[in-house]
């Protein structure tokens, strides 16, 4: 069996083909241009190989619902050139083969789920805190998706007394996004992430966002693991402090798992949007196979 | 097919027998003492038929994992006498039935979705704001359950900059249930919510809390519609006054179905929670049959 998988995020495309055991044979990396440009390099690499199936994992949002007429586009991003992409109906014109789509955190969320850090879980919510926040759930085996997909990153939270950042969502302003993202970090302090290491005051705040968003998350969700990934998590000095603020906020109202093993960072790092995006088109296989 | 249903409330129990219609036959109401006081009149009730399954939807929180040493207890109630309870195992002991267990919410959740305001959906939040707040999930005829069930009242939020009251909850304070239950509203205006119905700065502040809830729960869960019980949203005023927050808050974010379809009342009544009861017993006993 030889896989296909897409990592469609908003600065570059990744493509990759790997073999049932989830090892990558081939990759390609295309930045994120217009939809023509960016998928004519891939769908090249694609062809040097006879793929039995592909995982796609998109930025958003994007119609998942199977029966919708546009089922398999990208919706209402406001990147340009991309609003009402028809990514799968594009691969289908050269592929012949099942298309796995979902979102890029659900993807890469089920890797977690499947290979990494929650495979011993039964649920798990995966959050990716970067240039966005987005998040995805599994719950035994399936991927939460209803009207449609979550947009988790876009809760409304409540403010620091002591932060004055106005915060940077052009929707919602002062949202989790607008407060936690990369962006609104940098936005806030006037340097970029990794240029604040050192600094506790930063993390502090970051982590009082996120362990607020986390107990929504969790009083909602009632997920058996947290894991958190995405460039602002690669400061790991934060997980602590997270765990500190989560505790301190959810006051012991519901039973979680001890916090060290509840919230941890990914395992599968810059992989997992890849590989879940094998394993979601060896799942169709797997399907197909069996009818 | 005679079916059981109990719900089992803070203040008073439910017992109802019915046909798998879903028409009750038969029902007797007991107030909620102490376990065994409580439990004896529904014991006698039910041994005047020949039950084939019970369904239990209780105040919680409790143990719905199957698998779990206390599968079927209540848990860390703060209510005297019923923390520990065995309330399935103490229903063993008089039925050799199926039985099905799960949160009051979930009960009349179920029912709405399958036979209420949420017939027609594939997935439906159910949330009902009386002397608590609690919710429950539904998506394709699945209850969401994972570590244990949501507990989805307690959502921290963003305060009104013109509210002063300090909020009610014994554990998290200002959370929604501490700014928006039927307890909150009778503290900080000093009125029971059904005298102060033609006050409109009481159901804009009101509305104002809920509709914060609805943006989270829309972004994490993406429901096809929202059904709104319990005491308080018996002031009908109120659902337009939501609708509106909502939208403002939402600002177009994600696709939602039109608002007037999207959050509504309830179809069912106070009848939900027995219903959902039967229905769920009767799911066990077409599983059984079907093994």
């Amino acid at each position: 069996m030889l896989l296909g998988s897409i990592e469609a995020g908003g600065t570059k495309f990744i493509a990759a083909v790997g073999d049932e055991e989830m090892n990558i044979i081939d990759m390609v990396t295309v930045p994120t241009t217009k939809p023509e440009e960016t998928m004519k390099p891939i769908i090249t690499f694609f062809d040097q190989y006879k793929i039995d199936a592909v995982g796609v994992g998109s930025f958003g949002p994007i119609d998942v619902n199977e029966g919708s007429e546009t089922y398999g586009s990208i919706t209402s991003t406001p990147k340009p050139f991309w609003k009402d992409y028809d990514f799968v109906g594009g691969l289908k014109e050269h592929y012949n083969v099942p298309i796995a789509w979902t979102t890029d955190v659900n993807a890469a969320g089920y890797a977690e789920y499947v290979l990494g850090k929650a495979k011993e879980t039964r649920s798990c919510l995966y959050l990716t805190i970067g240039t966005g926040i987005g998040g995805g759930f599994i719950n035994q085996g399936r991927i939460l998706n209803a009207y449609s997909h979550p947009e988790m990153g876009h809760l409304l939270i409540k403010r620091h007394p002591d932060d004055t950042f106005e915060g940077n969502c052009p929707f919602h302003q002062n949202c989790l996004e607008g407060m936690a993202s990369g962006p609104a970090v940098e936005k806030r302090w006037g340097k970029r992430g990794i240029e604040l290491a050192g600094r506790s005051d930063v993390w502090e705040l970051e982590a009082y966002y996120l362990a607020q968003a986390l107990v929504s998350y969790t009083l909602v969700l009632r997920p058996e693991r947290i894991i958190l990934g995405g460039g602002m998590m690669k400061q790991k000095q934060i997980f602590h402090l997270i765990r500190e603020q989560f505790e301190r906020m959810l006051k012991d109202y519901v039973a979680v798992p001890d916090l060290e093993s509840y919230i941890q960072p990914v395992g599968l790092n810059d992989q997992a949007g890849i590989i879940g995006g094998f394993l979601l088109a060896k799942n169709l296989c797997v399907k197909q196979r069996n009818l």
